[in-house]
């Protein structure tokens, strides 16, 4: 008996969480996967519409901890060598800050042929629910995606805060709610304005998203005040005041209403 | 005769080209609006299957020139109030390099509601299909993403290219193709290590993909050979790498054939 071929592993990103929000492709392999890897940022709405029997949450272990990437991998090349078509389903995207790139790594290192199956990365998507382009022809002619949460394992802050400062871009950090506190003031210090203008979005289209909005100065009382939670993005820049010029207009929003006009009657 | 309720502007992004990459939402509001108003950069097998009679192409006027950003807010308006359902839809996301920010504000300032749609942004899609994350937890904490095609009516570059070579996560270039030169120059000059890896991936998931891949001193000459023209995504930094590491078993790639592995026969 010889052994399969090795099945093709697909590392998918889900977007946001709003199920409408996966590209058709991703909803396509979905559909047909023999296994679905995922862990809980894919948000409810997704996980609920996965076949429970050919599902596995690879997110936390029993205990409450994170499963090290290194299972991941293994677990994946196991499956994928017993000819199973593989959906590895991340939040957002794969490639941003999900991890992918490692995971392509040890399946080419290991034989297993992969595709990349690019999704909405949050990093983008939950400033435009919101209202806010995250580059602007006036105000803002780059953006940097960073990550608040950083590997306990490195010693200090690897994200540089003082040249981001600098560059004078728009600044997207995700996963940054509990070290707004930190990184805002490190911004100031390095010289950025303290009413530069900032929002957090929690959860972004997911049924329970919320927005705070503020100044690097404000926001940490802002996010106490709405009471935001992880996971979210935080948007730090001149384009986050774009968010108040145009919510009543923003058909985004949970409780966007139909809006009258002069013209209506 | 009262004039009808204005109907919503979806500001949706169209992802890097592939159908299957539009989002499920995407795909549902352009088979149901009533107009989809269009430029070129979504890319050739999209704009097949938009339905031609509901169509606009507003990307270039007759004469080649590019129709001002102005003329296509006040088509927005103008149509929204004639109680249309309007598709305004744009290669990648609509909020990034995409001008959707000021649609948006326009709108807004007109009484007319909107919604975003986020859609698979090329900056990192394009890398994606080619193999590359854009951040990488042992060698890119972070990634900005500038573009390389200035206003003309700028004096200078208002992209700070020494501010971005000295935080050091990767850079993604979006249409810089002409530039290339200018600014690798730019980043080496700033102290970027001449060998810093690059890649420069041309029409992602178009049927006529194309990659060329090199160093910050190579990246000119490796664009001449292959032949890359606009429009092109550049990614610079260690992360450009990732992809002649994996190569053998993606795929994404055009020309990919199944892999014979050791455990084959």
């Amino acid at each position: 008996m010889t052994d399969p071929e090795p099945g093709t592993v697909y590392l998918v990103g889900s977007g946001p969480g709003d199920p409408e929000l996966l590209t058709v492709k991703a909803r396509r392999l979905l559909d047909g996967a023999d296994v679905v890897l995922h862990d809980r940022l894919p948000g409810p709405e997704i996980l609920e519409q996965l076949p429970t029997d050919r599902s596995e949450d690879v997110g936390k272990r029993a205990g409450g901890e994170r499963t090290p990437q290194s299972e991941i991998n293994e677990r994946l090349v196991e499956l994928a060598r017993e000819g199973n078509s593989i959906v590895r389903l991340k939040g957002g995207d794969s490639f941003v800050f999900g991890r992918g790139g490692e995971e392509a790594e040890y399946l080419a290192a290991h034989d297993v042929p992969f595709e990349v199956v690019p999704g909405v990365t949050s990093a983008t998507a939950a400033p435009a629910v919101a209202g806010i382009p995250v580059t602007h022809r006036d105000h803002a002619s780059s953006v940097s995606l960073v990550t608040g949460h950083e590997d306990p394992m490195k010693e200090e802050s690897a994200v540089d805060w003082e040249g981001l400062a600098a560059v004078g871009g728009t600044i997207v950090v995700l996963m940054g709610v509990s070290r707004l506190p930190e990184y805002t003031a490190a911004l100031i210090e390095a010289g950025m304005a303290a009413e530069t203008p900032v929002a957090l979005v929690e959860r972004a289209t997911w049924p329970d998203q919320q927005v705070a909005t503020g100044t690097l100065e404000t926001i940490v009382e802002a996010r106490d005040e709405v009471g935001i939670e992880p996971p979210a993005v935080t948007v730090i820049g001149e384009v986050a005041a774009t968010r108040s010029q145009v919510l009543d207009f923003l058909a985004n929003e949970p409780d966007y209403n139909s809006v009258e006009t002069d013209e209506g009657v």
